[in-house]
């Protein structure tokens, strides 16, 4: 059967003050009316049922992902540390295969943003289906509107029929010239919306990734501490995609962004006329190309260009949209008494 | 005897959302840290007792003015409406001459910051003896620092002794090339610092200033209301000065800013190396030449130049410094429920 595993780590920094560590990305409306986390799974309505998704994150958020995103509780699985995307997914298509030995795993992040959530399903069919057909790991290449830094790219190799290539290699964050020849070869970026059937991914792992491998056995014996305790952290594209040769691509054919810092609103929320993003209370006089979020006080701007204005959590920040991408050298350097919002 | 007029009217909307109707800029302690009205009175200490201290101003904060300022009740003038500043005035140095036929009176606004007292004490003790010796209404001029439109100047004319000059002309908010030929020609800013006998005013006003002139009986007769009914707004300046043929001006050597926009606090409050000027809790990460003020949440600011940020009253504001001077027509665009502060 068909089974979905929802990634929903993250460390709750990238849009501060908003964002925190009890409040990460994936539980903030940030691109809609409901919560990353919760349009994940409503994405997957009628592909995969709530009691086959599986959702993997920190002991932190866990409870809460269960209640928000309605799911059985024998469904959330508590990652004892961050140790990157492979030990998790690893673990999460273990735990489908202990279920269902004929499991067949989607995998996707809680923080995205999708433009066409039909698109979207049709896709996740066609990589399960073809990971099926091909027995191959199966990654969804999504067409790049820009040249993005910030995204791994696929590059397809060998047609293997008519919407599936091999890979020929994968380039993860390329510097703005290489992002621009990537686009120009027909590179794909790399979405983290993978498919596979849970033998040919364990298969994959015992074969050529010995970070994680060696500590299977002490999932079999119901040890999760133990198996994050002998796992080293890797992500599932350096340990496993990159390694394997048994992978392919298929494309997607819908909007989809990361919603990786606050000037990623811009891409994923409706623009006033002066191109300005406006979440909470607020007035713009005469200001273009702002986001503007207030869950506090009013905000009111004049004569401002390309800056991101927050009140959140009892905070300020202001800052130029192009600085978004390095907010995480604002936060070291901040004091942690105005760093860490009042809960 | 030597009596002061201190003007505190003021509609409390250029230091919007710091200043409200009720808390105008002559109470905040925008140069340091006592109101503006408060260091106005300390300032005149040795040089005339809070006695003979008048203050004139609106209902709304007369009486704490008083308390504030420590004058007696009787001292504070409530101007029952707003009648520019030579109702005002001529209002007060009636008032001192009715308890003094013998009164000087030099007059002054609640809302300046002076960068020297002892200079500012000599120099108005130098005007009030100028007025007497040559039975004149004396101006301070200031010796300008920079070609600042905002304010009027005074063009010195002929000699009258070592320290004093009749006033050839007066010139009121130049443009910009203007004011830096008024500069270059030896004109001085007309502080609004002024000294005269009250009976040299008064019969300068019966001579030249029929929008008061006809309404003084009604002082006599203890109407005040009727006072304010029967005058016409007119400003101190126009209204006498500039018709006076019995004018005089003494140089002012104090550093003197009426602090009449949120980006004078550059020249008034000390800066960080960065040029920035920094009120309340904030974090500023490679910003400079920014005024940053929060009587509520922490600011940070993070890449960004040459901008006002403030939080105060329950609303933020973010424009460029140089807008600053602008703020009234921000302030007329802005929905009433934004503009208008919780008390």
């Amino acid at each position: 059967m068909r089974w979905a595993v929802l990634l929903a780590g993250g460390a709750g920094t990238r849009f501060w003050p908003l964002s925190t560590p009890d409040n990460p990305k994936q539980l903030l409306p940030l691109a809609g009316s409901g919560s990353s986390a919760e349009e994940s799974v409503e994405r997957l309505t009628g592909l995969i049922p709530r009691e086959r998704i599986l959702v993997a994150a920190g002991p932190g958020l866990a409870a809460r992902l269960q209640q928000r995103l309605k799911l059985p509780a024998e469904n959330v699985l508590v990652e004892p540390r961050a140790a990157s995307t492979a030990p998790a997914l690893i673990w999460a298509t273990w735990e489908a295969h202990r279920r269902d030995p004929e499991a067949e795993v989607v995998s996707l992040h809680a923080d995205w943003a999708v433009g066409d959530a039909g698109a979207f399903r049709r896709t996740a069919e066609l990589a399960l289906a073809t990971a099926r057909r091909h027995d191959r790991l199966v990654t969804v290449g999504v067409v790049p509107s820009r040249p993005e830094t910030g995204y791994g790219y696929i590059v397809p190799g060998a047609p293997l029929d008519e919407v599936t290539r091999t890979v020929a290699r994968f380039s993860e964050k390329p510097d703005a010239a290489t992002a621009l020849d990537l686009m120009a070869a027909g590179a794909l970026w790399n979405s983290g919306l993978f498919a596979w059937t849970a033998r040919r991914l364990l298969a994959e792992v015992e074969a050529h990734t010995p970070e994680v491998a060696p500590a299977l056995p002490a999932l079999a014996a119901g040890q999760v501490d133990e198996f994050f305790r002998r796992v080293s952290p890797i992500s599932i594209d350096v340990g496993v995609l990159e390694r394997s040769g048994a992978v392919a691509v298929v494309r997607g054919a819908f909007a989809w962004d990361d919603v990786g810092t606050w000037s990623a609103l811009a891409r994923v929320r409706p623009k006033d006329p002066s191109g300005n993003v406006v979440v909470g209370e607020a007035f713009l006089h005469d200001a273009h190309d702002c986001i503007v979020w207030s869950d506090g006080d009013p905000i009111v701007l004049s004569g401002v260009q390309d800056l991101v204005v927050v009140h959140a959590n009892g905070r300020i920040l202001v800052m130029p949209t192009q600085r978004a991408a390095q907010i995480k050298h604002l936060l070291d350097a901040l004091p942690p008494e105005i760093r860490d919002t009042p809960a």
